[in-house]
């Protein structure tokens, strides 16, 4: 019986678990031998107890990496625990350097970040989705208690409250899930993204769509991004809530709200920057993992990292997204990996253990 | 003409300010020289600059006392600063001892928790309701940030994420509010109250209604009291989110959910108190201001202070509050107390300086 581990994820401040315990039995279905690193949901509220009633076994790190042939991560494991001929399922995000690493280990890699989006049979698998659309959620429901007035427009005997601005810069997953959001409690919504088909979506969720001069596709030059950001920055003044999506695989994600664009917002108004990382982000000054406020009083938020700090729904999209794609390469209990399938060739990066 | 003065709170925590600066043409339209004291918005993002541009005289704090006929604030101010004759307008909350040491320096209080609520002339002046209002939305907002699944159902192609349980216990101004917000935000909303014009105003929201074996009316005997809390247990452990806003003015607040309640809820539940206080709270193991996390991962928030974590929407209505009040009382520019007024009445403790 093939041996499928869970691992406990070893990356600071990463609370997800690749597999919750609702997905055990259908694992096991599939014909798995299903063990779980001692506390590896802990940091979700998914207790070792809870994986045990549903038939997983609960072993130590060393139990798990020695003798499990699948191995399901969120973030990159340790190289050195993994061995020969395993096959290692996460959101690895592999670079040259990584996956050369791996198949020097004889380490297959199969990554979820790289699920080809346009294929409807993968979308199960499309674990960029499911985590960007935890992200867009999040990202209004922190700016919502950071802000300090209501996102509805309130008439009470006390007044009338007018409801907040809140303006989402990229539709993608992400942009679109704020948007959203946003709009249940109750926001006064605007979005923006260069892509005219996103500008239907954000039209098409009730909300208002910015549109800019000469901002138009994908590939703006040096020059038409410096318009872009001089354009925004008087939309950007006007919205309580600014929230940015705007990124692009491994590059630096293009800058978009600058400080002086800051300096032009109301006190008390707040930004989230979803593509804040190592390689920069959106807005000028955020910083990742941080809350800035500045002389003028509005809030910077470097949120690049969401998903992480709501780990209960986040764990629970990304498992449906492995277990989707162990459906698609498990046959009769055993892994049956054909580097001609359209999904497997996107998704595996490395033939070493196969 | 008459000096109104609006003070920099000095109770620690309490980031609200009485006047918002878009109130102050209207108090100069009423016949008041509006002085503020430096600072006094700050806290709420309500800078000395608004004030002054809107015709507001900004002044230290030694000048603001010694001059200001009428003195605006949200807490208690100390009493050392204030002086005979001076009209003093907050939430002051006025206990005997309170109203004997503000009688004995001869100054005259007012206090807008002690608007009647039932007349509807008052209800613009009543800043109890205003406040609930804002601390029932907070509520929401701030379970939906310590919540770390979605409160609305998705369905998407990563699976269908059930809609977050949401029970709230008292259905006042505060338990409405919250009932609202977390209806807008896609939760399923349960409501509880043990009057039966309340639980009307529950289904109204469109909110399920817990109704339980003999809590009837707003008098329960202790044994009563027992019973309702031993069949709060079986629903409190069933919902993911509880939010519980059973006060009693002046008095402990009612036991609404045990330890033992906590314990059989799911790990990652959130249990918001904000009746929490000095003198105790609805949830056993509350601690005011805190957010305590259970042993079986059970967040518990005591927060009966959240208008003051949501100055800015807090300050506004309030500020709306402070005027209408003043409206009632200023005739041609000064001060036409009359004890013979309902609404006057009720809400002045003190004839000291009248």
């Amino acid at each position: 019986m093939l041996r499928f581990g869970i691992v406990k994820e070893t990356t600071a401040g990463e609370r997800r678990v690749a597999i919750t315990p609702d997905a055990v039995p259908r694992l096991r279905a599939a014909g798995l031998d299903v063990l779980v690193e001692a506390g590896a949901g802990a940091a979700a509220w998914f207790a070792d107890g809870a994986y045990g009633n549903a038939g997983a076994q609960i072993v130590t790190v060393e139990e798990l990496y020695a003798t499990a042939a699948i191995v399901a991560c969120v973030r990159r494991p340790p190289t050195r625990l993994l061995r020969h001929g395993q096959l290692v399922i996460g959101l690895l995000h592999p670079d040259p350097l990584y996956a050369g690493e791996l198949a020097a280990s004889g380490v297959t890699g199969a990554s979820l970040d790289r699920v080809p989006r346009a294929l409807s049979a993968a979308q199960p698998m499309d674990a960029l989705t499911s985590q960007d659309n935890v992200a867009g959620y999040r990202a209004v429901v922190l700016a919502a208690g950071v802000y300090e007035r209501f996102f509805p427009l309130l008439i009470t005997a006390a007044g009338t409250a007018p409801p907040a601005r809140v303006l989402v810069l990229g539709a993608g997953v992400a942009g679109l899930s704020a948007i959203g959001t946003a709009r249940r409690l109750g926001a006064v919504v605007t979005g923006y993204d260069i892509r005219p088909a996103a500008r239907e979506e954000i039209a098409s969720l009730g909300a208002a769509v910015l549109d800019l001069e000469g901002a138009d596709g994908l590939a703006l030059t040096e020059t038409e991004q410096r318009a872009e950001r001089d354009q925004l920055a008087g939309p950007v003044a006007h919205h309580d809530v600014v929230i940015t999506t705007a990124r692009v695989p491994g590059r630096r994600p293009p800058l978009l709200v600058t400080e002086a664009a800051i300096k032009d917002m109301r006190p008390g108004s707040v930004v989230v920057d979803l593509a804040s990382g190592e390689l920069g982000g959106n807005v000028e000054i955020s910083r990742p993992g941080e809350r800035l406020v500045t002389e003028n009083g509005v809030s910077v938020i470097g949120a690049g990292d969401l998903p992480a700090t709501m780990p209960g729904a986040a764990s629970l999209a990304y498992s449906h997204n492995v277990c989707a794609f162990l459906a698609h390469v498990l046959r009769d209990g055993a892994l049956a990996l054909d580097p001609a399938d359209e999904i497997q060739s996107a998704v595996i990066f490395t033939g070493g253990g196969a």
